[in-house]
């Protein structure tokens, strides 16, 4: 039987009892995909010297590279040194390398080398020291039944450093002849995978079979990923980018790696460029769009400050809403809204402002103003836009949908966008 | 052999490329061990019929239960009913039950029967149908090699009543005799993991063989975890939860699940509970402590409105924070924060202010206040407190950890604790 490539076992009881998300197998995927390396098997157990033994031994029989995970700590839980000398039928030795390494790591901290760290030299016989630039752990890899397995620690920060550094390059030599993957990640905001699959299938019949394409949402920005296996990976990638972004338009926000903050990085980044600044007035998302703002570094050039105004008194108070506005129309309005965007520019003397008001849920919705009723007031001192939106869901995902479309139009406004997102043109 | 108990085995090529985060086994590793049925092993594979095929079959003849999540979409990459017919060597079959579900879920949305929702009704000969509230896709059950082997849909929202509703009765009938497991969750703040460690050791030296503790670490709450899994187990974690609380003191904020918002809820339901309204004026936090307030359903009975002072302007402007204050003694200061939280609670007529000025960083910082610096005032007209703290991580930790501790602070405040916590018991 022919053997499959790549295998990640997992090892750690908190794996197993659902305290800790395991987030070190999308690091370790991420970084095998864009080696084209897909991992072909994940295998979580706990920690067991029998148990993890045997698995060890089943899955080199398996497979050419096994990747382990976690079990190289200093407590009496961690097991994969000796469950993978177990497994092989040799001996832990002390390693004079990894010896060196718990003796400088804690000369580091002024701290003795006790017998916890000093286990952690204890490896297989013959094994390769893998360097450990931040924790005590080193990793190590060994060959068994014609299989090369390589151990890591389970500290992210460490599995991170050591995989980059040194897995990357090891599996570059293990496996030499492979296409390289190439991939390009488009981060869009505004419109759904279904509607982007539509948009594609109905504009490109002639779609490459070669390409292949990706989806990764992350609320609220979704990453289509271009992917391509074949030799000639990065024109045709480069290619179809063009005619994708030519059909996603000004839903694309930016082709780079995923970011959590790109709508708000974004719009400090053209604010800056231009010399504005930007304030904001929020009643039903409460501050998230001013916190979404100043937790990017160097929010200080183009922001001075922001309104929470939660009751009428306060958008009264705070940004001089006229009384006579919300009891005509009500807190939730377009005049409302706008005058609070008024209100914001002057009392901060700002260049731009985002007002919004509306009814976040789960109580407080009418029939004329359902639960998830938003209006959102965006723009500068001589034009101010506004724009009802009725956002479906809870509480939270309101308020996050809301503060996601209010930088979204910012940016569209700073960039001169004449197009419409899909969630106006859908009003 | 004896076999081992309970098996998962997920299924999908999104949980293998590291575009998606499994938390579906966290949703499923919870439930079991509140059954004290632990699973031994997790295995991810993709969506490939053989190797589907040829897992269940090992894993069956392994494990006692298996329970497989994934793969009963509508999509022709959703391959679990063939493989599980593979691996018994049995037929699909229109199964009835399903039949009429996908039939009844299609009216619903006023769509004909499609082929790709009829596939879903298309299941191994003789298995058991779970019902689907929710989703189009039944889950089923099937013994194969003494394995009760129960299939389940990878949507979290639709595995999570299948799991509470009809899955948790069908393990309580499979595994009838086993003791409940008795955990008390005890959700903290303020204390690590290794100094609650070293609080029990040094207090309980006579701490019960049969009583254990768990740690579960989701910033900034840390809960701890009495587990106890005798006969007995009700009394006794009553009892030790008694002596865990005397020594964590005011650091213990819920014996409860754990909730991610539980600081702002406790301080919004005391604040409704004395009919008290709260205030925020934040610098380097940006809105985030008003956008945590707000988040919470029902903030507006005690939230009326925040400050969001940036820059020195417009903490004059917006606070009325004299600038000779600031001139003479930095806007990182005790004498700031206080005007600060004086201001806001004239201007928002509040019965209590958090005010919040810092360093946040990654720049800004200067010898005297290096980043981190974080002054905290919290308060009411009668009396004010200001306290310093020298909070270490980058950007966004420094930003989470001020929030966290403003709102402990005021927590503690309104509760009359007179306990100092470990963080300013440090200082």
């Amino acid at each position: 039987m022919r053997k499959e490539k790549v295998c990640l076992l997992l090892t750690g009881s908190e794996l197993m009892n659902g305290d800790v998300i395991d987030t070190n197998s999308i690091m370790v995927a991420k970084a095998l995909n864009e080696l084209n390396l897909p991992i072909s098997k994940k295998v979580t157990i706990g920690d067991e010297l029998q148990t993890l033994s045997q698995e060890i031994i089943t899955l080199s029989l398996q497979f050419e590279f096994l990747l382990i995970n976690g079990g190289l700590g200093p407590t009496t839980d961690d097991l994969t040194a000796q469950a993978l000398a177990l497994s092989a039928n040799i001996d832990l030795e002390l390693n004079q390398t990894a010896h060196q390494h718990v003796t400088n790591w804690a000369n580091k901290r002024e701290q003795p080398l006790n017998d916890s760290n000093l286990k952690q030299a204890y490896l297989p016989e013959n094994c390769h020291i893998i360097q450990n630039e931040i924790g005590s752990a080193v990793g190590f890899s060994l060959r068994l039944n014609n299989c090369l397995i390589v151990c890591t620690p389970g500290v992210p920060r460490e599995l991170n450093e050591m995989l980059n550094k040194y897995i990357v390059p090891i599996l570059n030599r293990t496996f030499p002849t492979r296409n390289k993957q190439e991939i390009i990640r488009i981060q869009t905001f505004g419109l759904g995978e279904s509607r982007i699959q539509e948009l594609i299938h109905a504009n490109f019949p002639n779609w490459p079979e070669t390409l292949s394409i990706g989806f990764r949402a992350t609320m609220p920005i979704l990453e289509v990923k271009l992917i391509c296996n074949e030799p000639n990976g990065s024109e045709l990638t480069a290619l179809w980018l063009k005619k994708v972004k030519a059909i996603l338009g000004d839903h694309v926000i930016a082709v780079d790696h995923f970011d959590t903050d790109i709508l708000a990085k974004n719009v400090i980044s053209y604010l800056a460029k231009d010399n504005l600044t930007i304030t904001t007035a929020e009643s039903c998302t409460g501050g998230l769009i001013a916190s979404q703002i100043t937790k990017i570094d160097g929010a200080s050039r183009v922001f001075e400050g922001g309104f929470v105004t939660y009751s009428n008194m306060m958008k009264h108070k705070m940004l001089g809403v006229d009384d006579a506005i919300i009891d005509a129309h009500g807190a939730v309005s377009k005049q409302t809204v706008i005058a609070m965007a008024q209100g914001a520019l002057q009392q901060a003397n700002a260049d731009v402002a985002i007002a919004v008001s509306g009814i976040a849920g789960p109580n407080g919705g009418t029939r004329d103003k359902p639960v998830g009723s938003v209006w959102i007031a965006w723009g500068t001192k001589t034009k101010i836009h506004a724009e009802y939106f009725l956002i479906k869901g809870e509480r939270k995902f309101v308020q996050q949908i809301t503060a996601a479309r209010s930088l979204d139009l910012v940016r569209r406004m700073l960039i001169k966008s004449n197009e419409l997102p899909q969630y106006r043109a859908n009003n």
